[in-house]
């Protein structure tokens, strides 16, 4: 009887330390406190920097910040798969450049050739698609692809404590937007489903589509070339899409440094996070293109450096 | 006492009664009876024609649609000044076209001219001034703006049954985004006061602003070139902005006739008003540019014509 009662007490306080504890796959730590604290101060209406619900704009890039990145980005790996069935149905020629090199992953040609134009030909291939084929196309790609060292789908890729994170934000009124250098469409295909970002809350590099009409018949395909939205153009496109200046923004990379930037130095209490690649045994240990992004980090007060290897208790689902 | 008691009762019912119109401004028949019957069907989660949350989207129009567009657009008199400001100030030129155009407002010389390159040209003239200063100038002009005809502020100019619509709406949960061919940048700096529509759910004529740094400073400034949000270009940019299709639209002119089509013609249940302006007295009576929105209206049973003579009780918040 009394081991029963002392197993009820056990499982209710950890009942209780799960519900108090909305950051479970964070260890405790420097960054974590910080997280704490931001959104304290942020939310107590008595305190000097409170946010009023309507300016509580959180921006998140999505390519090794909220998901894996590596080996490849499966939005790219999707477009040219579907440049591919083109090339089968002679929309394409796929012997001719930049196509013989997207199908050949051939990354020096592609430089050579330039890669934004080569990027631009990959949107060019597909162009007056209808836009659902398109969404019923990405998702059937997901659906078949498995990441070739974790064996699981992409989906399965997304990081649990930036998931936690996004949770977190929206249970203290921030609106949530995923702000990526990936074709939009791509991933607001499977946002929704993957990360609970509805489409109206993702800006990607994004190509306009065309509406049309006939007797009475309308049609929305995709467009023919790419706005793009990285670096300098994500904090402007920010400002384009959201029309206010974010307090709270995560990046991986210097592609992200602008957005982070133009997030902490506005006139509210803001915080960056800059999501440091150094797990090679869950994920990866890499540095590619991270210098600006890592001076942020090091010189601005609201600016931290999270360690996936110390600072996340579970990189992916699949770990323990 | 019994006296006092009829009045009690009296008022209660009143108030019951007000309570249980949310539209009191909307006069009873037809079309009020479609906006009721349309919300009661996509929100009954028994019914065939349920929508869930995520997908109840209304996009509506704003000049003509929400508030008066008569005798000119507030938007385009607004950037007119601006442009001035920038001619006193030495930046563009006054005496050579199309500046000397809009400032002796000569429809035929802007027309001559071309209309959407003198636009570019007015949208130029205050190109690389922050952001933050023309939300200013915008709100200052406003400030001091007055109706030429009613002697009221222009945010006093929008109609209290649109008002109504969008919050009953938001009450069932619709997202409401306004969507108009109007500066953007403009619309956004006092909707959310006016109307209650946040700056994110603003889908105007937009301007990419330039996001610049040097030395950890951060600059936002306007662009210089305009990407434009009217005919087709309203659903495809719904599209773009948005991702979902939209289940309701209002609109008033040719301009909206796209964005109506596109929204009534989609798999859910949906419905469309087309906003006429039939009423002299209290408003204006005007059919500019609106046969192919009065065609949709006639021709598709999910698309009513709203005469404001007819259906609205109030036009403006200052009828009596």
């Amino acid at each position: 009887m009394l081991r029963h009662l002392v197993l009820v007490v056990f499982m209710f306080a950890a009942a209780l330390a799960q519900a108090a504890d909305p950051l479970p796959n964070w260890r405790d730590g420097e960054v974590k406190t910080a997280i704490e604290d931001f959104l304290a101060a942020v939310t107590d209406p008595a305190g000097d920097e409170f946010v009023p619900v309507a300016e509580r704009v959180a921006v998140i890039d999505n390519d090794g910040t909220s998901w894996c990145e590596r080996p490849g980005y499966w939005s790219t790996q999707f477009q040219v798969q579907l440049m591919a069935s083109m090339a089968d149905a002679g929309k394409v020629s796929p012997d001719t450049m930049p196509y013989s090199a997207w199908l050949a992953d051939d990354r020096d040609a592609l430089r050579a050739y330039g890669y934004s134009e080569a990027y631009q030909a990959l949107i060019r291939s597909y162009a007056g698609m209808p836009v659902t084929a398109f969404t019923d196309s990405a998702l059937a790609y997901l659906d078949r692809a498995s990441d070739p060292r974790f064996g699981v789908r992409p989906t399965d890729l997304y990081y649990p404590p930036m998931l936690e994170l996004m949770r977190l934000l929206e249970a203290h009124d921030f609106q949530v937007w995923v702000v990526t250098g990936a074709e939009q469409q791509f991933v607001r295909s499977f946002l929704e489903d993957a990360a609970g970002i509805p489409p109206e809350r993702v800006i990607g590099s994004w190509t306009p589509p065309v509406y049309g009409e006939e007797g009475g018949e309308v049609t929305m395909v995709r467009g023919d070339r790419q706005v793009y939205n990285g670096h300098q153009h994500k904090p402007a496109n920010i400002e384009l899409r959201i029309g206010r200046r974010p307090i709270f923004a995560a990046g991986n990379s210097n592609n992200d440094q602008a957005m982070c930037r133009w997030s902490v130095t506005g006139p509210r209490r803001a915080m960056a996070l800059w999501i440091h690649h150094d797990d090679a045994e869950r994920e990866y240990d890499y540095d590619r293109s991270t210098e600006h992004i890592a001076a942020l980090a090091a010189e601005h007060p609201w600016t931290f450096e999270v360690s996936m290897a110390r600072d996340w208790a579970r990189v992916f689902k699949h770990d323990d």
